[in-house]
């Protein structure tokens, strides 16, 4: 496609907006280092557009053909209770979608993500199946 | 695909889950009755599965493609300040699309939907550039 020009200003045109794990021509995929949802991975378009229906269908498919990756990942890795996707934008209107992986034992659970917290849980990157490092690892694989 | 039966007490393997505005062999689209978010539309799969990628890919690709579509009227009919898609699931673990237009004046804005109010908004439906009746109308058009 042909990329518009970087928007100043914008966060996720100026920097990767999170732990870079992978990237490519058209997108890339970080971790959000969140601190009660440790899996958390976003896969952002690199160009600035705000919304997934300005892609033409090809690069939607695209987009959502990496998220169902990071989707089957978490999966695989972790056996969550849920996987949350989600593409909100409201406060960085630069296409991202949010990949989290949920549990019945996590900070918010079974509220969304931006809901308020329901309880405390201590270190949660701790009682996920496999470390972070590993995980992110086989994420990056995807691209 | 080979239907799954329903499952007994998931709401939206025995309920349309919403006013119904169109309905396929394989999925169907709903109004939420949102008091703050008039324009609040889910896409969902008639048949229970949990995941959008428990479903094969030509399956996930035709949802996503019906998402774009409720999108694309959304953003015609009404000029919303930002669209937000989401598939969470955590309560009702039966593959649904939240398709939502979103507005600078709404009650939860920037938050998610799923956030604490902002603020009081009176009557939001009337301020939405087409009345919800005709708004349905064009929805169900894309089915």
């Amino acid at each position: 496609m042909s990329a518009p020009h970087a928007v100043p200003g914008c966060e996720l045109c100026e920097r990767d907006g999170g732990i870079l794990i992978a990237r490519n021509a058209q997108l890339r995929i970080i971790r959000a280092e969140d601190a009660d949802h440790p899996a958390f991975y976003r896969v952002i378009w690199n160009a600035h557009v705000a919304e997934w229906t300005d892609l033409p269908p090809n690069d939607r498919s695209l987009i959502m053909q990496t998220v169902a990756k990071v989707e089957t990942v978490l999966r695989q890795a972790l056996q969550p209770t849920k996987v949350n996707l989600a593409s909100l934008g409201n406060v960085v209107p630069h296409l991202h979608w949010h990949v989290i992986a949920r549990f019945d034992w996590d900070a918010r659970w079974p509220a969304p993500v931006w809901a308020p917290k329901s309880r405390e849980v201590l270190r949660p990157a701790e009682r996920l199946a496999l470390g972070l490092e590993a995980l992110d690892a086989r994420v990056a694989q995807v691209l």
